[in-house]
């Protein structure tokens, strides 16, 4: 008994706590999560915005549709049933990045409140920051980037976001950002001053 | 479809790259894959590594069933292809904390080596740093801190690893620590020892 009882507190002694983690980085941790429409920036804004941060000695990382959907979601599809399992997985391993230390960026359409909202209950206060990058849908079709617009109109994608399936906007995103008339560096200078702003960048 | 190719660009220059990710943190990053049976003390010194690194200024992490099993893994259970896909998506989140420039260092029993070696596989050159915790059954279940092998002998546990079910030991693994014979600091800081002597401790 006496063996097993040392073994424990050893485990715990040693544990690194996430406070000891902020402190070795210099500053705290959270989660930016980007949501929007394909096309409204969500990616180009948070590599923008990670950049930034990275260049001030934050230590930062972006998840994204390249990192995250040919490796830890590659066996999800897009059933409504994988599609909120792939935002609950992303959620997740946001949390495990802020316990880390680490800001977190993640870029995902994420359309649905439900789901943005659990990611948001598995964090602490102040942890879940929503950007929501909103640009129109004629914004978003006219850049069509990937041309996927082209294809969800021609019935070649179904169940595509903004034609026919929903965006459901944000209620109180802690940021919206107005993807229709500032470009790229202004509105990620806007979230880094958000958090200035708010105390993110000190210890 | 200048603008296009406009956003391309601008997206990818602003990309930080994993070897600016470690600069900012000063040393290179990995992942240390502890496995072993259960009782073999791999989340203990697994925590006393991760102790040992983050005070000397090393960027770390540890994935353990603590912050797995309840979070990202919670929606799988004991069937053979859940556990293929827990370790699964542990390679993944491991790959990802590696890319983000942290050390890493899972603890989980992870018996079958298909599993390991698909983690490996996924890491880059020098990336997969498998330790082997080796504790023979009998002192395991000497330990059983958990009270595990008490409930499998009695049948209470089925496939449990070691009892009803195989543990692969490692065929080349980068490190075996003896967890009969050593105690916990003294095979933490043989791991430590790995990590200066191969060149993982600088950027």
């Amino acid at each position: 008994m006496a063996e097993q009882k040392a073994t424990n507190v050893t485990w715990h002694d040693h544990t690194v706590t996430k406070s000891e983690r902020q402190k070795l980085k210099g500053h705290k941790s959270a989660v930016l999560w980007f949501t929007g429409l394909s096309g409204a920036g969500k990616s180009t804004v948070a590599n923008t915005v990670d950049h930034l941060l990275h260049s001030k000695g934050i230590h930062t990382y972006v998840l994204d549709g390249d990192n995250i959907r040919m490796g830890l979601n590659k066996n999800l599809g897009f059933s409504a049933e994988d599609r909120a399992e792939n935002i609950r997985r992303i959620g997740e391993v946001a949390k495990l990045f802020a316990d880390s230390g680490t800001f977190v960026l993640t870029a995902f359409i994420s359309p649905y409140r439900v789901d943005r909202d659990r990611a948001r209950q598995i964090l602490g206060e102040g942890e879940f920051i929503e950007v929501y990058v909103n640009a129109s849908l004629a914004t978003c079709e006219g850049r069509d980037p990937k041309g996927l617009y082209k294809k969800a109109r021609a019935g070649e994608i179904k169940g595509f976001t903004g034609i026919d399936d929903p965006y459901e906007e944000p209620l109180k995103p802690e940021i919206t950002l107005d993807s229709d008339g500032k470009g790229i560096d202004d509105l990620a200078a806007e979230v880094v001053q958000y958090l200035k702003d708010n105390g993110y960048l000190s210890a």
